[in-house]
Order: C-alpha cells, then structure tokens, then sequence
C-alpha cells in the first residue's frame, strides 16, 4: 500500500513555482498576483483567505486581500470584481464562498472575468474542460489529477467510480477521469443520493473517488483488493482529546480499507493540502496566459 | 416493448411549437428567427441546412440561409458572426458543420455569442449544463431527454450506460442523466473505446444510449431484460435493394434486443427526428430570453 502524500507533493509543487518565479524576478518580469475577495467575518472563510495569501508570499507571488463588510450590497460586489476584471495588474482573483445571504453567488460567479477565474467555477472554464479545452480546472479536482500524475497511478481502461456529484468535485472528476490523454481513459460511474446498490457499484471499481462528506462511509467490504481510494471527504468530528475540540474525518474507514489498497489518501495530509497548491499552479498559469495576450 | 416512436415524438413537437407561434402572431408579436450558415457545398450539409430551413417553415418561424463559398477565410465567417451577434432580429442561428480545411472550427464556435447559440456548442452552454444552469441543450441529447419524458420512462436510481464519449451526444448525455431532476437522478457510467468488459458494464444497465457508430454493435446478450435501449448510431451501410444505394443502420441489432426491451428506439424514426424539433425549440426558447432583455 502506497500513501498519496498531498502534504509532500502540494509542497514539492510549491516549490517547483517558486524556482519559477525566482527566474522570473531575476529576468525582471512581473510576477503571478493573485487577488482575494473576502466578504464579511466568517471565521472558517478568514482562515482559508488567510492560508492563500500565505502561501502566494511563501512562492513570491504578489498577493491582494479585499475585504468588504457583510452589509456589502451585490451590486457594490459586482463593481469590484469589474474593477479586477480591468485591471492588468492582477491575473487572477477569487471570491471566497459563502457570500453573504443578500448577494447572488451565481450572478457574482458570471460576472468573474472567464481568464482569471483561477477557482474554475466559471460555466465557460468548466465547458471547456469538458469540451477537451485548455482550462482553469478546479482545485480540488486538479490535485487529484496531480496526486495521480505524479504517483503514475494508472487510470487508462480503468474503472473508476465517483461517489458525490457536487459541482465542485464529483461532477468535475467524473468529466476530467474520461477525457482522453493521462490522468483520464477512464471508464467512468458516478453515484449520488440517488444510487442503488452502491457497493455492488464499488467493489467493482479500480479506482474510488469519494467526495461525500460522510465519516468513514466506505468501508473495506465496498472496496475491492489493489483498489486506488481518494479521499476528499473533511467533516470535523468532536474530539475532546484534541486541542481543538474535533478532529478532521475522510469518507474513508482508512484503519480497514488501506490493508486492501495499492494506493490510498489520508485524512488529513491527502487531497486537503493540494488544493491551495492548485490554486498557485492556475494563478501562474493565468499570468502566462496574460502575458502572451497582446492588448 | 413499447417503441420510443421519434417521428411521431417531433410532429407533436412541431404542432405545438407552431401552436405557440401562432399565438405570436396574432398578438402581432415577432416570431422567432432562425439563421444558418452554411459554407461550401458538400451534399449532405446542404441536406440537412435545406431541411432545418424547411422546418423553420413549417413550424412559421422566420428563416435566413446564409450561403459561403468554399474558398470563405476564417476572417470572413468570423465578420459574418459578429454581424449575426449583432443583428437584434436573429434569435438564433448554427453554422453547419463541418467547415473547410481553412477554417479553425473552434475558434468559430468559441464566436458565437452564447445566448444566439441554439446548438448548444459553446463551452459557456455546456458549462451551463454542467452546472444544473438553465442553457441551450445540444439537439441530440435534448431529443433524448424529450423522448424519456413523454413517454414516462423511469430514470430515477437507475443506472444508465452511455455508450461512445462524443461531445455532441456521449459526454453531454453522460451530465444530463446524473443531474438532479427528471430525466436525471441517475447512476450514470460512460463508456469508451478504451473500456475493458464492456458486455459486463452494458449488461448491468437499467438504461443504454449508445452512441458510437458502428452497425449493430449491441447484442441481446449484452442487454438485461426489461432494458431501456436509445440508438443514437447512424450508419449508411451500402444496400442495392434500396433506391439511394444505402440503409440507415443503428448502433443496436434491433431484432433480436428488442425482443428483450421495455423501451427502445427504432432506426431511422427514433433519435434522428427529433434533433431538428430540438433545434426549433431552442430557437423559441432563444426568442423568449430575447424578448425578456432589457437592452
């Protein structure tokens, strides 16, 4: 059995960006700047926003927090992002989720400007990944490809089944596991609320993408031998041993199922490192893509 | 078995869209307007641009053919799609595909404004799709949705095999059945030429749509009793017995499936009807978003 270490590859990946950014600091170019649009005081929304302007300084990038207050109106939201989608200093920008209740998240998500949506959730981002397009895929998906990629873990011919049809993960994985080409080839189920017998589906599959959100759902009579299992599952558990007060759980009997895996994700340390990492690789790509434009 | 009778299934599409035109017109509102762009002269595209045209006709909707020469440069269509973008009285219009060698076909699609878009082609469209937004729907997996509608066929836990991962009838397909809703809420599982035991997946299958083009593909022992089966492969297979030297041939050997179907589509008179009723649907959908706008 094999751990899919997103700890040590989502910092490998950094890494790999910031010798790149370095070369572009020493050529004197202007470097990847991510934005960050952070609406209101929910404190679990401070810390992810916090973790990403992070890890924008550790590679180099150029990074810019917006903060505006929870009585924020959508259309004083909307004119901000307008703002982004103008200004050629910043290459790509999020919108951290949830909004307020007063906004619309589906006409703010519109409105991001299609070439520095780095999130992936534009309709036009996620058609063309679907069309077999260059585009800024999701970064929760994206990690898992790179997770894949990176520990060859094959999929071609293989079965894989996906548990979860949220549209940022299940369906999205579903689409990228059958495209052509490597991570993909895939033979592809995808299983929601609605699923029957879904460990006659699972203990068929090769490879288990589980993106739930239910503590250790799959067990290891759903999983069969030399199986590849892919946690995404991170529900906070209550656990008076830890400092906390909880502990973060996967979908995954991990205790069980990893026995009768060739290769598996923990939780934590899994698919939960790499998305950030992701979310670096789409802003530099959207800052190559910005400077190969001409205007 | 209960035939899934398209011929039928798009003249009552038809009616009740001339039904609602007729509406229109008596209130002295526009009806809608359909344009297509056909560029060189390959036989069978005139066919079928000749036969959209005709059932602009039938159903009262305006109509336009805009014919290019073969030698058209990408630049000239790309000049005719902004003209198309632009003019107010087109609700919707398609380019016939394919195009010539000249042209960058996805450069093409990626012009045309997405809410005039009624082939569904646009990534923004798919992107929509995928995401449970309302869009326009590609005609063949519309008429398919359409099919399993009126005729009631239950899709809900049911696990669908889709056959072939095209993007103009696979892929989408493999989305709308997973999707929330009805037709929708099924376990879906998209197969391709690089799945292993396919026998074993189809025969698994409450559903089958295949799409994949090669004549009589499907056999009785590939199907389960009281299967669903939809043929979206058409085939010219050569036949001297017929007056143009050819047969339609599905992707299903009709004879010997049906036998164990609770529902299937014949070929011709199944899916091949509809794509056209589907097309006229969302130009009358396209009219209602226009009509809607605030310019």
């Amino acid at each position: 059995m094999i751990l899919l270490d997103g700890k040590k590859t989502s910092q490998d990946i950094k890494n790999e960006i910031k010798a790149k950014v370095d070369v572009m600091k020493a050529k004197g170019e202007k470097v990847p700047h991510l934005a960050a649009i952070l609406v209101g005081n929910d404190g679990a929304s401070l810390t992810y926003v916090g973790s990403k302007v992070k890890a924008c300084q550790q590679v180099g990038f150029e990074s810019t927090l917006i903060k505006m207050p929870s009585t924020t109106s959508e259309l004083e939201l909307l004119s901000k992002i307008t703002e982004l989608n103008e200004n050629n200093d910043i290459d790509g920008y999020i919108v951290q989720l949830p909004l307020p209740k007063q906004i619309n998240t589906r006409r703010v998500l519109m409105q991001v400007n299609p070439d520095k949506d780095v999130d992936g959730f534009h309709p036009t981002n996620f058609g063309k990944m679907a069309l077999d397009m260059s585009s800024f895929i999701p970064a929760t998906p994206f990690g898992i490809l790179e997770l894949i990629e990176r520990y060859g873990v094959e999929t071609d011919g293989k079965h894989t089944v996906i548990i979860g049809r949220s549209h940022i993960v299940g369906r999205p994985m579903s689409i990228l596991m059958g495209r052509k080409g490597f991570p993909g080839n895939s033979t592809v189920t995808l299983t929601h609320s609605h699923t029957k017998n879904i460990t006659q589906i699972t203990s068929q599959a090769d490879i288990i993408i589980s993106a739930l959100g239910v503590p250790n759902y799959l067990k290891a009579e759903m999983v069969k031998d030399d199986a590849v299992v892919i946690d995404v599952g991170i529900t906070r558990v209550p656990d008076e041993t830890r400092p906390r007060g909880y502990r973060i759980t996967g979908d995954v009997d991990f205790e069980n199922v990893s026995k009768k895996c060739s290769f598996i994700t923990p939780v934590p340390g899994g698919v939960g490192p790499m998305t950030i990492a992701m979310l670096l690789k789409n802003t530099l790509l959207a800052r190559e893509q910005h400077k190969n434009k001409t205007y």
